[in-house]
């Protein structure tokens, strides 16, 4: 099962070849195969899902639902090449007069960077995983893709893969531009292959940051776009409280149990108003009497939720709101402490339970708010519940600071695949500055070339005057975009 | 004069504060920002250029050049901005019908990241120096900069450093925007300051490797934009050899001279056509021979020079061809080395000599090019001399693989400032998918961030439906570009 060394090489030449053969594909071509993939995730969904289940426990009606987004994913990738705006097309004509000096002709496209290594996530097994937004994203680029598999859904990676694999072979694809592989050692000779342009990852800030030190430590570095996960703090002002405190709390437990709280966009921070705890309890019981719990992932997540709660939950300042378990499937825990402990130890808001526990922080006043914002981490999503009198404009700008997205009475879990999208967000969330979600998430995976003078038909068709590829191209400054296509215009529909 | 850690830490707090103060400013008032400074270059023109003469010797004529080139830079930069194309706003409106599922109102848009670090170079006093490329990207991004003066050119320094901060407090700009620090142990708290955000970097490869691994090594990693130069290789086909073979030779020993061969684009490399060596040392001798040489820029980079040529005329079947020498103002000297050899140790193919040295490669069959190019690391610039009728597509892919740019039938030296110039390249040329020179350069400076749901008087103006900044923006898939402004469509007039 596990990939030999021997054998990882050879799926990277496999891929690099590939990458070679079909880095030049007009998009509507690479589109094509990733139709494909879909209408072959598409078609075997009952099956994939019931393997799914099996190693999960995520539950079919979540199941199907990561799916069609997988799936949705793969389209809106697609879409999204067709419409050629990824190549960022610049051409600058010679000029004379240019103000430094005369200008030759000058233009620039992205171009994909070869084969990219991705390692799936335990939570999303499908749209996270082998044929996630890394992958989506990467082949969307014009990459090759060598997915090394997560070890909590083993069987359902294998069956993606030849599902992927298959339909790229039928859509005509170059044979090797996806490949699975498993175990550590495959994993960790990917991370060092010199063949290997890119690292794309979803999992835990340990994880991430001793593939992140492996990636810039190569004789050549290469991009480790890594997602660690976060806290996701929720900040409600007083006026919210008392306009919709039980809405708040109930939208609070839904949101933080959700898929058994092992979403990277769960809400782990709650900073509420002082002085009503035992009211919060009462509702926050209420609210998870009827918590139906499954098992978690794997029982290392399990064996490392139990250790993140107790550590978190002894620490001097943080009590037990609300009692669960840790049977083997968990009730919820909700934990408390107040602005004044926080300001002692602010550890105390940086220490992730990937599980369904969440932190309600008490704070005296509101002016308290853009502090404790400021003894955050870098996150992948934070949350205002404001009204709409609140004058939340300091602590707005302190959460853009730290913050991928920020949301509006909102919550953070449900990540939404669409042009505006932004899953990152400053270390620890993520390893850089880009997206793993939406179509933004395709650039991490190209990068520019620039021709000089050259002759208009040895140009890549992005860059030629006519235009070829009826492409967005920005002609000496100016943008000059195409006619919108029907599929951009009805995005809704896809 | 070298900058204590103390007062290293009071300038970058300032910096951070000027941030805070300026990251909202309107684009047109931050073009006003960078046009004062422009403004103040300008009228300082002659005493700079007699200090900048002074510390590096490149001559009036080149250092004034430069310094039009640092002045455009900077209102090109102004000019982009204010266009506001940077920000790259994205608009999803709610949309219940989404594919996936019904999709929230979400928006996107690039901000600044906060301090930036610049480290000059030595090369370009001006133009990648105090008030270069990295350092007007910076600002036109929103960033503060604190910028570590490159003990070349000192009191250039120190001169321009005050210019730039009279200027920008005159315009508005606040306090602390832009400060200049020296020295070793300065240089390296810049690197790990929390609230610096990224560096940019023009220097040498070991250098520069040194300062990535630093930050890649912070509790925090931070960017790393490094342009560490390169080896700039020519690549002449047989018919360009035999239509235009003394043009050639005249145009590589023009732009391997040209600054005493101290540019990053300096061609290294000549791949020739075999068994016409004796006409080719006659030619570039010729060519050489009223070539009036000036002192290098240091000491420390003449002994490197030295140390460098030297290296490489002792390496196994490397010879010299033209003998220059290495009194303080060198004659050029040119090495000549085979294919043979190179494929015998490719590291011939990977030893800057910088200064005016270049080495000529004598292949035996124009099929051997391909795999040249493929010994060949990462370069800033490589470059086609070839003939219409000539077949050099798998050339041309091979060096688009390695490159940053790719010329046609010209030289790399002379980097024009414009809408489409990637000054880039895989590593070593740079470290990162990015260009420090052109208008691309300052999206190395901003970051994404998602709003959800947010009321519309609370958004960031680039992302409100009204577009009261007149950006373009990108709504539900469709780009819409704001009317064109007279700015824009006249940048050649700039």
């Amino acid at each position: 099962m596990t990939t030999t060394i021997d054998k990882l090489n050879t799926v990277v030449e496999a891929a690099h070849a590939a990458f070679e053969k079909g880095r030049n594909a007009q998009p509507e071509t690479r589109a094509s195969w990733l139709e494909a993939v879909a209408v072959g995730l598409e078609g075997n969904a009952d099956a994939l899902v019931e393997i799914a289940d099996q190693e999960t426990h995520l539950g079919e009606p979540r199941l199907r639902g990561e799916l069609k987004r997988t799936v949705f994913q793969l389209r809106l990738m697609a879409a999204e090449v067709t419409g050629g705006g990824h190549f960022d097309a610049t051409i600058d004509h010679e000029e004379p007069d240019w103000g430094m000096g005369a200008r030759p002709d000058l233009r620039r496209l992205n171009i994909p960077i070869g084969v990219v290594a991705v390692f799936g996530a335990s939570n999303f097994p499908f749209a996270f995983s082998v044929m996630g937004g890394d992958s989506a994203s990467a082949l969307a680029a014009g990459c090759a893709v060598v997915h090394k598999a997560h070890d909590g859904h083993p069987n359902l990676a294998v069956r993606v893969a030849g599902i992927v694999t298959a339909a790229l072979d039928h859509a005509g694809a170059p044979s090797g531009l996806f490949s699975l592989v498993t175990g550590r050692p495959a994993a960790e000779a990917l991370v060092d292959h010199s063949l290997v342009r890119a690292i794309g990852f979803t999992g835990s800030t340990a994880g991430g940051r001793t593939l992140f030190n492996r990636a810039a430590a190569r004789a050549e570095p290469i991009p480790f776009f890594g997602e660690l996960g976060g806290i996701n703090a929720v900040f409600v002002t007083p006026q919210a409280w008392n306009a919709r405190r039980d809405e708040i709390l109930l939208g609070y437990a839904s949101s933080f149990t959700m898929g058994m709280g092992q979403f990277c966009t769960k809400p782990g921070l709650l900073f509420i108003p002082g002085g009503q705890l035992d009211t919060v309890r009462e509702v926050l019981r209420n609210a998870l009497a009827d918590f139906a719990p499954a098992p978690m992932l794997s029982p290392r997540l399990h064996d490392g939720y139990r250790e993140s709660v107790s550590d978190l939950g002894n620490t001097g300042g943080v009590e037990v709101l609300v009692a669960g378990d840790f049977a083997e499937a968990p009730m919820p825990t909700v934990l408390q402490t107040t602005a004044g402990a926080v300001r002692n130890d602010p550890s105390i808001l940086r220490q992730e339970m990937f599980g369904p526990a969440s932190m309600v922080v008490e704070y005296n006043d509101e002016s308290e708010l853009p502090e404790m914002a400021q003894l955050l981490e870098g996150q992948l999503t934070t949350t205002l519940q404001a009204e709409p009198g609140d004058d939340v404009a300091e602590l707005s700008a302190r959460l853009t600071d730290i913050s991928g997205r920020v949301l509006w009475n909102g919550w953070p879990t449900g990540v939404t695949v669409s042009y505006a999208q932004h899953h990152g967000g400053p270390y620890p969330a993520t390893t850089s500055a880009t997206t793993s979600v939406g179509t933004a998430a395709i650039g991490r995976f190209l990068r520019p070339v620039a021709y000089q003078s050259f002759p208009a038909e040895r140009l890549p068709e992005p860059l030629q005057d006519s235009n070829p590829w009826n492409v967005p191209q920005r002609v000496d400054g100016v943008w000059r975009m195409p006619k919108v296509s029907v599929r951009a215009a009805t995005g809704g529909g896809l």
